[in-house]
C-alpha cells in the first residue's frame, strides 16, 4: 500500500503539469507514442510472449487470444493513437457564459478531470487505448491491468514514460500499478483525493468488484439487455433485418438485441418470416409466440430479463405499445431500445417515455458505440445517468471550471 | 421498509408520467401550488406550530428559528416557485446531434434524471424549494425531512399532491418519507432502481452519513476552504474589500475566504491596513504575518486545513505564486479560490493550475452562488467532478438520452 500510495501521490502531481500542457504538447505525445511503439515492437512482443508463456496455459482460448499481441496489433494500436491524435482538442472549450449587471464576467470552461483510474482485463491493446485517451483530454492515465498481462503492459507503459519525458510532459502522466494482485486493486478502487474518475474495461465480475469496493467516483459500464419493438405501423422486411442484425451480428456484445416486443396484429405475419431468418437462434417466446412459432420454446419470466450475449431471442407479443413500454421499463437496464415503425406518433411517444441511453427508431441497436454514432473514440458506454451516459468519447473524460473575472466586485 | 418501497415505485412510476408533462403543465403546478401554498398558510403554520410545541424546546436557537415559519416566509416560498416558473425549461435541449454517413440521424437531447432524492435537514422551506426545481425539470421529488419539521413538511406535501392532481399530474411526484428515522433515512439512501439521484441539503453530518450509506447515486455538497492570493501585482485597496468582503460579509457559508496568502513583497504593506480593516477577524499567520500583524497568533498546520464558518482567518505569507498554488493544491476542497492581480499572465497561470469548481481573478469568493452567477435558482454547490460541479441549477437535474433515428439501417 505504501508504493501504490506514493505512486499515486507522483500521479497526482503529474496532473497539474498535464492540466497546462498545450494540444501540440499532448499531440505531439500521441503521434511520438505511436512510432516508438511500433519501432519498438520486437521488445513488446518478446514481454507478450513471456506473459503467454508464464499465463497461457491457464486462460481459455478467447482470453489466450486476447492477451496475444502481433506486430499487426502492435500496428494497430499505434494507429489508434494517431487517430485519437486526429481529434479535436475537447480542452478549453467555453461551454457557456455571460456577464452579470454587476459586470461579473461568468465562463464554465472545459478541463480534465485530473487523474483518469481504468481498471481492466487481460488486453494489453487497452494500456495505449486508454493512455492516448486520458492524454488527449489532459488526464494523467493510472492503469490497473491484468496481472496475466502485466509483463506486456509493462513494457508499454515504459515505452509511453519515454516518450512522455521526450515530449516535456512528466513521466507519471501514464502509470501502471506494479502489483496487478486482487488485494492491490480494492485498494486501487479506495484511492480517494488521488483518482478523480475510475472507469472499468472489462465484464461483469469487474464491475461486480467495483461496485464493492470503490470509493472514488466512478462511470461504470452496465450491462445491455436491448428490446426492439415491432409496432404495429412497421415495415416488416425492415423488422426483419433489424432483429437480424440486431441479434446475430455479434451476439456477445452489449448492444446486441436480446428481446423482441411485437403487436399483436403483426405476429401471424412476421413470426414465420423471423423464424427463417433466425434459423440459427433459439427462439424463447411467450404463449402466443409458441403458437406460431413451432420450435419456440416457453420463455420464463428471467429470460426477458437476461443479456444472452449468445444466439437466443425472447419474444413476446403485446397488444399496444404501452405494453410494450412497460415490459422495457421493467426488464431494460437503460442502455438501447428500439422500436420498428412507420408512424410518426407512436415513434415520438416511444422516444419520450422510454428511459435509456439510447432509443432508436428504425436503426439496428448495434448503432450504438462511440466510433458508429461518430465519437471517433470510445472509452466505454454508460448506462449510468450522471455525468455520462450513453458511448463516451473525450468529452466525458473533462469536467468544467467556473472562470469568474471581476474588477474587485464584492457582494452586497 | 415494505412501506418505503411501497412509496418508491409508486414515484418511480409517476416519474414516467412526468416525463411526458409538457412545459406549460410543469410551470402551471408550480403557478398554482404558489397560490395554494398562500391559500393555506394557516394550514401550514398550525402544522409547524405543532411541530415547534414537540420539538422546539430541544433545538438551538438557530436551529428553532429554521424550524419556524411565518405567513412572510409561506409567502417567500410561494415566491421561490413563481420565479422558478419563470425560468426557461431545461428539458428538450439538443444538446448536439449531427447525421452519419449512412444516414443516422444522431441527436442527444436534455431529457429528466427520473427521481430525485433530496435529503435535508430541519428547514420546511426546502419541501417546497425542492419539489420546485424538481418539478420544473420534470422530475419526481422525493423528499426526506427532519423529524423535527414532518408535520410541517407532511401539511406542505400534502397541498403539492393536490395541485398535482389537480394539474393532471400524478399525485406521487411529490412525495415524503412518512418515517423520518434515521434507519429509513439509511434505507431511503439505498433505494436503487428507484433513486436516479439523491442530493444532501445539510451540514457535514448528513454528508458523513451519505458517505457511508448512500449507494444511489449522488451530487454531494463539499466544505469550502476558500482561499484569496493577493499577488505582487495585486491593487491593494481592491485585495482589501475582497478579503473583508470575503471573510466577514457572512462567515458562516462555504463560500467565505478562510485563507489569506500573499506574496512576500506585499506583506508589510498590507497587512497593517488589513489588521485594522479586520478589527473582530482573530488572524492565525505564518511566522512571517506574526512579525507584521501583532495580535497574530501562529498558525497550527491545522488551521490552514480547517473550514472556520467564523471570524477566524489563517494567513500565510509565499515567496511565489507557485507557492500559493501548491498551498492551495494542498489544503483546498476544490470549492472557490481566487486572485486579486493586475497582471494577466498571472491571473491566468492562476486560473489554469488551480483545481477547483470556481477560480476567481478580482472577486470575491463570496459570489460563488447559483443566484448570483445568474442560475436563476440553485439545488447546491457540487464539489465533484463528476456531473456537477460548482453551483448546480435545474440542467445540473437532467441527463441526456441520445435518440438515433434511420431508415432501417443495420450495422455491417
Amino acid at each position: 500500500m505504501a508504493d501504490l500510495l506514493e505512486q499515486a501521490k507522483s500521479v497526482k502531481a503529474a496532473s497539474r503539469a498535464l492540466a497546462m500542457a498545450s494540444s501540440a504538447v499532448r499531440d505531439q505525445f500521441l503521434l511520438r507514442a505511436a512510432s516508438v511503439l511500433e519501432e519498438n515492437s520486437s521488445v513488446i512482443l518478446a514481454a507478450n510472449e513471456k506473459d503467454l508463456a508464464t499465463h497461457g496455459a491457464v486462460l481459455s482460448d478467447a482470453a489466450r487470444d486476447r492477451l496475444t499481441l502481433t506486430k499487426s496489433r502492435v500496428q494497430s494500436m499505434a494507429n489508434g493513437l494517431r487517430q485519437v491524435a486526429a481529434l479535436p482538442d475537447p480542452l478549453g472549450e467555453v461551454v457557456d457564459g455571460w456577464r452579470r449587471p454587476n459586470g461579473l464576467e461568468v465562463r464554465r470552461v472545459r478541463v480534465p478531470l485530473g487523474v483518469v483510474g481504468i481498471i481492466y482485463e487481460n488486453r494489453p491493446n487497452v494500456t495505449s487505448d486508454a493512455a492516448g485517451l486520458c492524454i488527449k483530454s489532459g488526464n494523467c492515465a493510472y492503469l490497473r491491468g491484468s496481472s496475466t498481462a502485466q509483463g506486456t503492459n509493462l513494457a508499454i507503459v515504459a515505452l509511453l514514460q519515454q516518450v512522455a519525458v521526450e515530449v516535456g510532459l512528466p513521466e507519471s502522466c501514464v502509470a501502471l500499478v506494479e502489483d496487478p494482485s486482487h488485494d492491490t486493486a480494492a485498494k486501487f478502487m479506495g484511492l480517494n483525493g488521488y483518482l478523480d474518475c475510475l472507469i472499468p474495461r472489462g465484464g461483469p465480475a469487474l464491475i461486480a468488484s467495483m461496485r464493492e469496493h470503490a470509493t472514488v467516483p466512478t462511470i461504470l459500464d452496465g450491462d445491455g439487455n436491448c428490446h426492439l419493438y415491432v409496432c404495429e405501423h412497421a415495415d416488416l422486411a425492415m423488422a426483419l433485418s433489424l432483429i437480424e442484425n440486431g441479434k446475430t451480428q455479434r451476439p456477445g456484445v452489449c448492444n446486441a438485441t436480446e428481446t423482441l416486443l411485437i403487436h399483436s396484429s403483426r405476429a401471424e405475419a412476421f413470426f414465420p418470416a423471423m423464424a427463417e431468418r433466425l434459423k440459427n437462434v433459439e427462439i424463447r417466446g411467450c404463449l402466443r409466440t409458441c403458437a406460431i412459432i413451432e420450435r419456440a420454446i416457453p420463455a420464463k419470466d428471467e429470460d426477458y430479463a437476461t443479456e444472452f450475449g449468445d444466439l437466443i431471442l425472447s419474444v413476446k407479443v403485446v397488444d399496444t405499445i404501452d405494453e410494450a413500454i412497460d415490459h422495457i421499463a421493467t426488464y431494460s437496464t437503460g442502455h438501447s431500445e428500439a422500436i420498428c415503425t412507420d408512424n410518426n406518433f407512436f415513434a415520438n411517444y416511444f422516444v419520450t417515455s422510454v428511459d435509456a441511453a439510447a432509443v432508436l427508431v428504425n436503426a439496428s441497436t448495434r448503432f450504438v458505440d462511440g466510433e458508429q454514432l461518430g465519437l471517433g473514440a470510445e472509452i466505454g458506454i454508460s448506462t449510468q445517468k450522471l455525468h455520462a451516459r450513453g458511448p463516451m468519447g473525450l468529452r466525458e473524460l473533462t469536467t468544467a471550471k467556473w472562470i469568474i473575472t471581476g474588477q474587485g466586485q464584492v457582494r452586497t
